[in-house]
């Protein structure tokens, strides 16, 4: 953390719990932003003082008014701003003089609005930085800590929420107010409600590594609309996770390239590549969410129930359809559905009826009441092979729902396995469902989504015991040669290197690169390949030529010294006809290497992420289906080992289904150098490996061609 | 239609609009299944005479009881049974006698409990059939039908739902609860709600034909636990489709393993692939859906608003954030952001403030009321490029929620283009939600859902235009030599016909076969290679070798004659020493093939749905990328092209991306041909072509290799 993080977390100390507030700005005019502030502050029954500041006013509801904050007699932890954007850094600049370190400022009218707004932001973290002030906003809807010994609602929300264990932060003002809206109606709680706005000063990244310490916090949830800092929200999100263990749930809006555009034009944002921004998340455990309701429907299950130790589950249901619509949600999340033992198939065939299936998923039939929903709940927690319990009920004419409801509450009690339930309908169910809700019984009107839920506590604690980033110390880098290399490349200002000087390159990493040589003339080449031995390779060299076989430049198996010397002056004259004003440096001679699989790997330059690398396998796969996959360097070795796993390719390296299987721990390994090379050279813009021939098991790899863009600054 | 279904279709005109019921076993014991189904008729103020059948009871509820059905003194349209299933025959005997042909049986403990349940439920068709009735059941909930003029209840639902345009079929009696009680509090009204049970007599195919001409029905919803008959159920569908455009929605479970031996355990049905249903109801014009919301999203789109003319939409929102997500959401359902005309841009400019997004998604900012809404919803109305509406609200201090729903209200009158909501949040909001859903305005509480139900819509409209089953008629097909053919294979009882005989079938319907012939002795061979011309490919045939290449029994490119000699011998003594047991008949030679995509075609049986054609890339993209589609036969020439376009091979055929383009009309006439043989040839179990070579554009495609196994009755 640098000196500047350290004060912020320092500030957010006083942010969430202040010992004496002053309202900037704030007025008597019901139902306006400066007024409704103060009114939330005075009806959440803040521990503390409140200071109003107001130019007009004396008094503002019993309290007195000051002209300006300088005027308060006393100390002050926490001011909040709520005057027009024109004049905010006039107050901010008497907020400083009075020694006031922390500030929300929740007006708009900054960055979000275009180039003045984003001279007048400027302005204000200047001002901070002037006076070790640290800022949340603006633009903003505000804070809320629901601690008891704090009890501070500084925002315009409606209302203040329920306390619970959800921590919330969020770069949308107005969604925070659905949110809260949402949250009420279902009883969830937060510990903290962070609207931090334009991130002028805090910023998500400030506020997690807040949260991670925060003992009231037991899950994080974010909406973020733009990052600003990739690399630093990784790092944070990593050592939340190392450090708490607590989920760190994130919404990313701008999915799409329509989303991403509407976002910039609403943040003023760079935006990277999605899929990237995919990869990052899952490398530091964030899971992404797509919508309001699935970030609650998981964080709900992450703070209300334990965790479950396998992913098999038993259903009870009082209606065989729905069984049947769960247990198709359940398998195609992952889940699986727990084998009962013959102790608790005896149980249910005892207590109920012939017609009921005992079998899981259990159906007790429509006309069950509570007492065989009881029994069989108790069953299922009973029986070993079950590590979760779902709940299924339909409103049948005599079904006590209410009473289903509370017993569901009492079971789950002490119990070390989690219960989930979904209660089917609207209307007649809504007071089974406000019990389990008071409760803290996860509730879900569908199945996919309870089983959605229940797959992402599973996985992430499953992960979780996986996860630790540990970089891999790589022997064989010669950086200082590399450097050198590089530099001598770009010396004359090219941004293209071309195959023969990225295999050097290369080399200096520890690659796996052909024994090859540059040959200038066909005697040379004849050499060369006598040198390596035949079949050989030979592909034309030139620093204008990028697409080797577009200029018919690549002559393959080449298998004795006359058709070396052909092959040699082929391929000269092919690319002297197609691209007349190429300088041909000669032809590159390497070996024909057959019966490898065609990988392939690269470095790119993410906007937000830096240097991602990717890898896919060769060809139309690549091309057709997609199959890539994407990490963020520096990887770990189960990272790299992930990249690939995550791909169809992987089935074929693997050797299923008479392929056989291929050295893939080279693969690790070449990625987990292009990670090192990428880092240790910011300039690299782009780098194609491709093909890399994949040899069998122990055999390793071999690049088959190479090219690399980088950047001059 | 058959009589039966003649005769079903006008007793169910009874069913639903009876103008004398006799509720036989019905009791007064309230909260009981019998008394409840006489209450809910007479609570729904039923415009007809009812009479309590009941072996006890002298009266119930003030109507006088009869002691037997036989005992009514007027003649009855419709009995509702609601005995034990030990005696239920014994009512239905006397139903016929009295001449009722219409009966609605609640009772459970048939076919669903089992093999005496089975036996109890055949007996009751017996008696149906021997009169002439017509039974909705055994084992479900009853009939609803809403229409003023009939008002009937004959069910045992907690409440009469709303009357609506939405058509209900359940298989499931319990889910029809939670049904009931979702519609109820969105105030979802249907026409006719039918839960249909054991389907015994009739079933969703009945159904389907009668909602077909019900003009109180405009969209018809189903849900499915089992498909007895998924070729009628396709003909069904396609006539409903044809003859009254309306659009039907269907939740057909078990579509995991487990879910469907789940269901299979519960309804004692056959359960097909999944694909392979998928696939059904796709040609057939079905809109499969995974659960209740989902369907109950879409078929309020359906029925609620107009037909969008294109899928550009306009989103208005008062939170930047909610925008986003909802344009990432439209983006990723295939939908498009509308352009607005200058004329549109000017009128939001003029009326929004400065800070105001006033391109498409509309942000009409946080503070805005149902003024700023009401403009930017009409401009984008008179937008010529806008096809549909799509209004955010989030519900923050100042936001006046009911009044911007009654205008949304208001607006949408005589509108031809639709307009859907999504208003954010839950308590808040929850009576501006409640006003949109009491004139038919579709809320979404995500907008994933509202996109997911636009995109139904239009697509549906779009794919109805362009619908029309015509089966081409083929050429040269010659029946009869391939039924000789097919019976002198299968004489012997061989159920495995080899490469040569398949080729030698596949003939006959006029399939792109090689010019080959089979060679018993090496010189034969030689003579067949010089025929043809080199280079050639050498098979083995053997009845008893199934997998060719396990055997070493393929040598491709074999350029001369004494190539051939060499390769004959060499096939012949690999298989030998390979497989010693197996009879060497000799090897097959055809023209070595180059140059083509290789592809498989094959015909699959499928226990519901008949004869299924699947298409393929061939290789790993079959194995591994799990590239397939799947048809049922008889195919439409579009349905085969279809197919094809339905992968991912497609592109690849097409001739992107540097591949030439291929012969796509010739798998087209291949996958037809291939239909009519499956038809034509019950007996074939699975067919494969694998490969089929399909050469460039204009110059067709050749079988590679064929087999075939029959299913000898």
């Amino acid at each position: 953390m640098d000196e500047l993080q350290i004060l912020r977390q320092k500030n957010l100390e006083t942010i969430f719990h202040p010992e004496s507030i002053a309202i900037i700005g704030t007025n008597r005019v019901k139902g306006t932003v400066p007024h409704d502030i103060l009114d939330n502050i005075l009806k959440a029954d803040f521990n503390g003082i409140v200071y109003p500041v107001s130019p007009r006013e004396k008094s503002i509801k019993g309290l007195k008014a000051y002209k300006y904050v300088i005027d308060v007699p006393d100390e002050i932890d926490l001011a909040i701003l709520v005057f027009p954007s024109s004049v905010c850094h006039l107050a901010l600049e008497q907020c400083g003089k009075k020694g006031i370190k922390s500030v929300i400022i929740i007006s708009a009218g900054f960055k979000e609005v275009g180039e003045a707004g984003l001279k007048r932001e400027k302005q204000l973290i200047e001002i901070a930085r002037k006076y070790d002030m640290s800022l949340i906003g603006p633009n903003c809807l505000g804070v809320i800590n629901t601690a008891p010994e704090t009890n501070i609602n500084a925002s315009f929300a409606r209302e203040m929420p329920e306390k619970g264990n959800i921590g919330f932060l969020s770069q949308s003002g107005a969604l925070c107010t659905a949110v809260l809206d949402y949250a009420r109606a279902k009883h969830i709680g937060f510990s903290k409600f962070i609207s931090f706005g334009n991130k002028a000063d805090i910023s998500e990244i400030d506020l997690l590594y807040y949260l991670m310490n925060d003992d009231e916090t037991k899950v994080i949830l974010v909406y973020l609309e733009e990052i600003v800092d990739g690399v630093a929200l990784m790092k944070a999100a990593r050592e939340v996770l190392e450090k708490s263990g607590k989920p760190i749930l994130v919404i990313k809006s701008g999915r799409t390239e329509e989303g991403a555009s509407a976002a910039a034009s609403h943040t003023g944002s760079l935006t990277g590549k999605d899929e990237i921004c995919d990869a990052a998340f899952e490398q530091a455990g964030i899971i992404r969410c797509d919508n309001i309701e699935e970030m609650f429907n998981k964080a709900i299950a992450f703070t209300y129930q334990p965790v479950p130790v396998s992913e098999k589950v038993a259903i009870i249901t009082n209606a065989g359809g729905p069984g049947v619509l769960t247990t198709d949600a359940a398998i195609s999340r992952g889940l699986k559905l727990a084998k009962f033992s013959d102790e608790t198939t005896a149980i249910l065939k005892k207590a109920l009826p012939a017609t009921a299936n005992i079998n899981n998923p259990v159906d007790v039939i429509g006309d069950a009441k509570s007492d065989r929903y009881l029994v069989a709940i108790e069953a299922a927690f009973r029986d070993p092979d079950v590590a979760g319990v779902f709940v299924i009920l339909t409103p049948q004419s005599m079904t006590d729902i209410d009473a289903i409801a509370t017993d569901i509450t009492r079971i789950a009690k002490n119990q070390t396995k989690p219960i989930y339930a979904s209660f089917m309908g609207e209307k007649d169910v809504a007071s089974g469902i406000d019990i389990l809700q008071q409760h803290r019984i996860p509730h879900y009107s569908l199945p996919e989504s309870m089983c959605m839920a229940f797959q992402a506590v599973y996985l992430f604690h499953t992960n979780l015991k996986l996860k630790a980033h540990r970089i891999p110390v790589l022997k064989n880098i010669q950086q200082e040669v590399a450097r050198k290399l590089m530099d001598n490349y770009s010396s004359n200002g090219r941004e293209f290197i071309s195959e023969v000087e990225s295999i050097e390159l290369l080399q200096t990493y520890g690659m796996p690169v052909p024994q090859g040589k540059l040959a200038r003339s066909a005697e040379e080449a004849v050499t060369t390949a006598e040198e390596i031995g035949y079949p050989v390779v030979l592909k034309v060299v030139s620093d204008e030529i990028i697409h080797k076989t577009e200029v018919k430049g690549v002559e393959l198996n080449v298998g004795s010294a006359q058709e070396v010397r052909n092959a040699f002056e082929r391929i000269r004259s092919n690319a002297k006809s197609i691209m007349p004003g190429a300088t041909i440096t000669g032809a590159y001679v390497t070996p024909m290497i057959s019966g490898g699989e065609e990988v392939i790997l690269g470095i790119k330059r993410d906007p937000l992420f830096g240097p991602v690398l990717m890898f896919g396998l060769g060809g139309i796969f690549v091309e057709i289906f997609k199959d890539i996959s994407f990490g963020i360097a520096p990887l770990s070795y189960d990272e790299a080992m992930h990249m690939i796993e995550n791909t169809r390719a992987f089935e074929i390296l693997r050797g299923s289904r008479g392929h056989s299987p291929r050295d893939i721990a080279s693969i690790v390994d070449a990625l987990l150098r292009l990670g090192q090379l990428a880092l240790d050279f910011p300039e690299i813009e782009e780098l194609d490996i491709n093909p890399l021939f994949v040899l069998n098991e122990g055999e390793g790899c071999v690049v088959g061609d190479a090219r690399i863009i980088v950047k001059l600054s």
